[in-house]
């Protein structure tokens, strides 16, 4: 088993602590799986104290061994319940706890009421944002762990085509998209930060159901084959001559490698055609323009203005109240990373960051089209990490 | 695509206001997707508020035509963000709220201090043991869910008998089981409530893999084949004469269906197959002893008191700081529903409980065997829903 290397747990550690001496915090508890794997390499069930200073405390509640073997941290200890907190800090030196940080965009209230509880003296502040911002910028061991991703990614994107036929259904498609990411290493799971978000392996989205509206934060929806999930894939046969969209996601040690390909047997409209072509050349505009310090929301308007030229504004990034105001985002350890490359977005590109840019177009009852490519950004610019080639991906049959 | 019957919707938000005015409460904001599917019939970003007495309100942030389509309910109206909810109560003549529940057991800190804003006068009470134990007594309908569920199962464990390959990895079964999954209908992903917990469509876990502890709240974890994920099929490959554990579960509907059946190509030692007798031995009890009004707390004690008379403590239900202290749990929306059939139950067995039982042996080392079935309660006792042979699955080859 490849674990995270002692040195990525040790920086990230550091730069922890330097955002809570900024912000003049005691510590912060990290409690949340993804956050607690970042900054201890584990996640099985524990709690992590981060001190301004000083060594970080991991509190294993099960799988103490493997805990153990798993994290490179150095005070490692057992615990029954998240009430024996107190006394177990207590034990390392920490005695008065006067203010904290917490992950408030995840934590559920009743887990925040009870540290209220063990530690009634302590401000608690939120630091979802600061960490968040921390995960944004990545080392060349996580960037690594995305490059894997994008191997699986491209297989399976080849594959597919080979497999696809007419009159299959998307779930059947779904299915083989699942099987080869799994055979070839994807450890099983997307995860996503948003509330109430959830993050299937793919969409395999088929004529109309390419414009179908969901819940999900994403230009496409996709009916799936119930109201109780309401996205993805459904029972729609695969028919000649509509764009079959597929978004595929796959994680390796933890980090997301995110893409799209619009597949056809056959061929597409003119209309849908030049919007593929569009995508592509947002994709070209982006990563000539996405250096270093160039605003997200600049980005974001450069992509809203190609697809205004082009005549596609009523359908780039979805349509109708489907209509979503970002064209890329940050992926790691999560799909909805920061930056978000968004008309909102406060942040500047910088070296280190992972980006999925996704210029799509959504046409009602016709279907999506477009394109969606993982990028680092070095000092340079944009180095494409996607191995797959930016075209329709046309399938004779 | 099926919608939830109007009924289903009238009768849960009748079963809740009874709640609510129990409670004292003046009404309660149902705000995680899994709840929210199961007042309203749809998971479209939204916010439902139900009040003790009169019509819910089902606010929708996005998707909201086909909100209106997949829900039953009459008050259906768009809103853009959270802090629009208290104008639109307003506008429904909800003038002043004193009391309202929330789902603290699930939702972030931040948006319950959203909340607590826009409705500075209220205070919040905590529902979410509440709703979930009206979560645990099925309908009809949510029954007949079930029951296509484990028609799936029952394909994948019949299908994946006949794809088993001496040299395969865990890994690759696993895709199979995804790809069966899904062309069968599966919706997706499986739901699970406790924080940081995650559930995947399935774990091969073969020899000593069944033995690997994790996170989970499971009697077997597996390696993964990360820690990153930590939990299910890893790079192994599966040999001869060892057993080979596969839990599957696959979701229709939104209802779970929860499996797990001990595969082995030859032959197992006799010691795992006495271990796996005792597992059946301890179904028959359970269904013997399980009716209506019998706490779930004495169905624990008789599990355990049958392994421990076949000599298998040590074993029974996962090894060291490993071992869990259920036999079986609610299934529905939600793989870890109530009622859990364990140590420290309060609850009875009720009339429309549906439940899996998973009596498993972890030898350390060796493996995880056991058999696991899901149950409904009837007036009677136990009717077995899972539609797979009672037994050891011999694959020869």
């Amino acid at each position: 088993m490849e674990k995270v290397p002692e040195e990525e747990v040790g920086q990230r550690i550091r730069r922890l602590q330097i955002i809570l001496a900024e912000a003049d915090l005691d510590g912060a508890f990290i409690l949340q799986n993804v956050d607690m794997f970042y900054f201890s390499g584990t996640i099985q069930a524990s709690i992590l104290f981060v001190p301004r200073e000083g060594s970080p405390v991991l509190m294993v509640q099960k799988a103490w061994k493997r805990a153990q073997d798993e994290s490179p941290l150095e005070k490692i200890v057992r615990i029954k319940n998240h009430n024996q907190v107190g006394q177990v800090l207590r034990d390392f030196g920490v005695n008065m706890l006067e203010t904290a940080g917490l992950e408030m965009d995840v934590l559920p209230v009743n887990i925040y009421f009870g540290y209220r509880k063990y530690f009634p003296q302590c401000r608690w502040v939120d630091i979802s944002g600061e960490i968040r911002k921390l995960r944004m910028i990545k080392s060349p061991y996580e960037i690594d762990q995305v490059r894997r991703a994008v191997v699986i990614l491209n297989r399976g994107f080849t594959d597919i085509g080979e497999l696809m036929r007419e009159g299959m259904t998307e779930l059947e498609i779904d299915g083989w998209l699942a099987l080869i990411a799994r055979r070839e290493g994807h450890m099983g799971i997307l995860r996503m930060r948003g509330w109430n978000q959830e993050m299937m392996h793919a969409h395999v989205l088929s004529g109309e159901s390419g414009s179908e509206i969901s819940f999900l934060n994403s230009p496409q929806g996709g009916t799936g084959n119930t109201p109780a999930m309401a996205q993805g894939a459904g029972n729609r046969s695969i028919r000649k001559n509509e764009p079959i969209g597929i978004d595929y996601g796959v994680a390796v040690n933890g980090y997301t490698g995110d893409q799209f390909r619009t597949f056809v047997i056959g061929n597409i409209s003119k209309t849908l055609e030049r919007a593929h072509d569009c995508s592509r050349d947002i994709h070209r505009l982006l990563v000539r323009e996405a250096k270093p310090g160039v605003r997200c929301s600049d980005l974001y308007k450069l992509a809203v203005e190609e697809a205004a030229n082009k005549g596609y504004s009523d359908f780039f990034m979805g349509h109708g109240d489907g209509q979503t105001r970002f064209v890329g985002h940050g992926i790691g350890l999560e799909i909805d990373e920061y930056p978000i490359i968004a008309q909102r977005s406060e942040d500047k590109i910088e070296v280190g960051m992972v980006i999925a840019i996704e210029p799509k177009f959504v046409f009602p009852g016709k279907g999506v089209v477009g394109l969606e490519d993982d990028y680092l950004v070095t000092a340079s610019g944009l180095e494409r990490l996607t191995l797959t080639d930016q075209k329709l991906m046309q399938v004779h049959k």
